[in-house]
């Protein structure tokens, strides 16, 4: 994942959410399709924790993106219809401004100088990208996994700003569970002695530490039926196998989180992930107004739409039933799906035909989709 | 955990289900209550993976056991009629032979040199202690986690040495998650600098990558939903908060993940730790005759009680399933009690109250119960 295609500067200081600001951070975004000339055909896309603005391949970047077979011509988010928007978070590391850039005032990085970072913060600064845009309601806000919350922390601070929201695999806040792994996994990357308290050697960052905590995370991100049917007790060839080493990698499984750890640790900021970690543990729909409820209660949209899958246990069906159920508090129609997929939390990103149905159904039933200028 | 009040010698070299041999291994076991004449009334405990032989106070040891409020007079395990006898695992730390200890050979530890251990090892090394306490034949053996699957190997092995097998949150062999989950913990203390490969300084072992496993042991021990009910998303006290990190623990659950990790690390040797981990992944009734029918049918039993509990994800439902129905096999009756708890795998160790009317009732069933002598 390299850059996005674009970037806007939000001009000024940036006050973060809990405490602190930012000079003028830059936020990178990629688009599919054309803004009408009404300017109501914009979707916008918050990633979960991990991806870049680089949603699906475009004449200027080629290359496939982590929701490729979900956006383009007669897809589900069909760029002959919308203008779709996807921003690389705040606090990221593939071209917006996070623990990974330059402080502008100092002239170093930031690293663990960087504020406390809040998914309010990743709100506002993609609510600060399309008002640049010329932007003043979007069609929709998708959200997924820690997207999903971002886009509920867009939804309550700025009501009518979206006409609809999809949340896919998210809540309106974490489990201790989904608490406990992702504390886990910082203490992984922060127990790494290549990790010195953030300053790390940017050619020698904590990859020990990172590896284990990607594995931790593809372990919580699919689902154990799945490697039952995928791995059973399956076994490494021989030639992977090392006769000196009593605890070499022996399971298909093991090979499986070694090779996928593999592919995440060189892209990742080990810093950027901690942050925006962090940020997935303490957003609270709650804190908004002191209950759930008077948080749902500052949402206001049309039109709603919560799919959850049965085997998630990162953000499990208990809490897209919550979801679903809260929002009917300030939106007129919300719909909750609950989907048999057996990937987990990951079946966003894997199950396309699954998902692509009802994502196409949520936007074919809308009474007031707009339609490309003639 | 202190090592077990008694010991035996397993005289002359024992011989490895993989390979190589150990010399003359020492075996620690506990016991409640009297063998009777007939010498048929003697139940063998199989433990998880960290436990000592010291499941229940006695007058030998009045400390509070791993199983305190299931053995005793009175209770399921009684020993006013019962001789019950716990076994520390061959290659633990509590007494056992296993890598911390001295290899009389060589005069040093073990350590890597320990040959590879199996659950067979665990199992033969048991078998060798009751024959030398003169036992023929067992009332019963239970076995927890990974002592069901010790006390499947003890069965398939020896084919009535035990009337009645009872297993508890166990398997025929681990799933592709829990060896994911093993495979990551021995990672983390691999990965510990202080490991050495296994050559660490006794008074500074890996405690940084042993903290990381036990809480991800713990993650994976209990349940999401007893967390919900317990921590929900509520914070440490202020005067646990250190405002100069902003990765501190916040919440309650990362705070009882650490005292957990706290009260493990001291106890537990890491090579052991690492070996018992290993050979929980490698158990697989199938090894025995080539599939898990024809394992199945070298098992001769009276009765057998299979239990597991739904919240369980290391050993989940469709596995207790699996494995009562293959023990009709070779046993006269077998009972399946699928166990409503919140508390996970860890259930049987806390749920004490809905845990010890099954076994009782399992006890007081049996029309050849042993009475204690006149």
């Amino acid at each position: 994942m390299g850059p996005a295609a674009k970037t806007i500067t939000l001009k000024g200081r940036f006050q973060m959410h809990r405490a602190g600001c930012i000079e003028s951070p830059t936020m990178a975004y990629e688009t599919w399709g054309e803004l009408n000339a009404a300017r109501d055909n914009a979707i916008l896309i918050f990633t979960g924790l991990s991806p870049s603005a680089h949603a699906a391949s475009s004449a200027e970047d080629p290359s496939f993106g982590w929701w490729e077979d979900m956006i383009g011509p007669g897809l589900p988010l069909d760029s002959d219809h919308f203008h779709i928007i996807c921003v690389n978070s705040l606090g990221s590391c593939f071209g917006s401004t996070g623990p990974a850039s330059v402080n502008p005032e100092t002239g170093d990085l930031y690293r663990l100088t960087f504020p406390v970072l809040t998914l309010e913060d990743v709100a506002e600064a993609a609510y600060g990208v399309i008002r640049q845009l010329g932007i003043e309601q979007l069609h929709s806000v998708i959200g997924c996994s820690m997207g999903g919350m971002s886009g509920l922390a867009f939804c309550v601070r700025h009501p009518g700003a979206t006409r609809n929201f999809i949340s896919i695999s998210s809540a309106t806040r974490a489990t201790p569970f989904s608490i406990a792994v992702r504390s886990l996994q910082r203490e992984m990357i922060r127990s790494d002695p290549r990790w010195r308290n953030g300053n790390y050697d940017l050619s020698a960052p904590p990859i020990t530490g990172q590896r284990m905590a990607r594995k931790l995370g593809m372990i919580t991100y699919r689902s154990a039926e799945e490697w039952v049917q995928r791995f059973g007790r399956q076994r490494t060839t021989a030639a992977e196998e090392n006769d000196s080493d009593p605890f070499k990698i022996a399971f298909s499984v093991e090979a499986y989180l070694d090779n996928h750890a593999d592919k995440f640790c060189g892209s990742f900021d080990a810093n950027c992930y901690l942050y925006l970690s962090r940020a997935s543990d303490l957003f609270d729909l709650a804190e908004h107004g002191g209950s759930l409820q008077s948080g749902f209660q500052r949402i206001q949209l049309d039109r709603a739409l919560v799919i959850g899958v049965v085997t998630d246990t990162l953000f499990p069906l208990p809490q897209q039933r919550e979801l679903a159920e809260g929002l009917k508090a300030g939106c007129q129609e919300v719909q909750l799906v609950e989907l048999d997929c057996i990937s987990g939390h990951d079946s966003f990103l894997v199950d396309m035909d699954t998902f692509r149905p009802v994502i196409c159904e949520f936007f074919d039933s809308d009474d007031e989709s707009p339609h490309k200028d003639p």
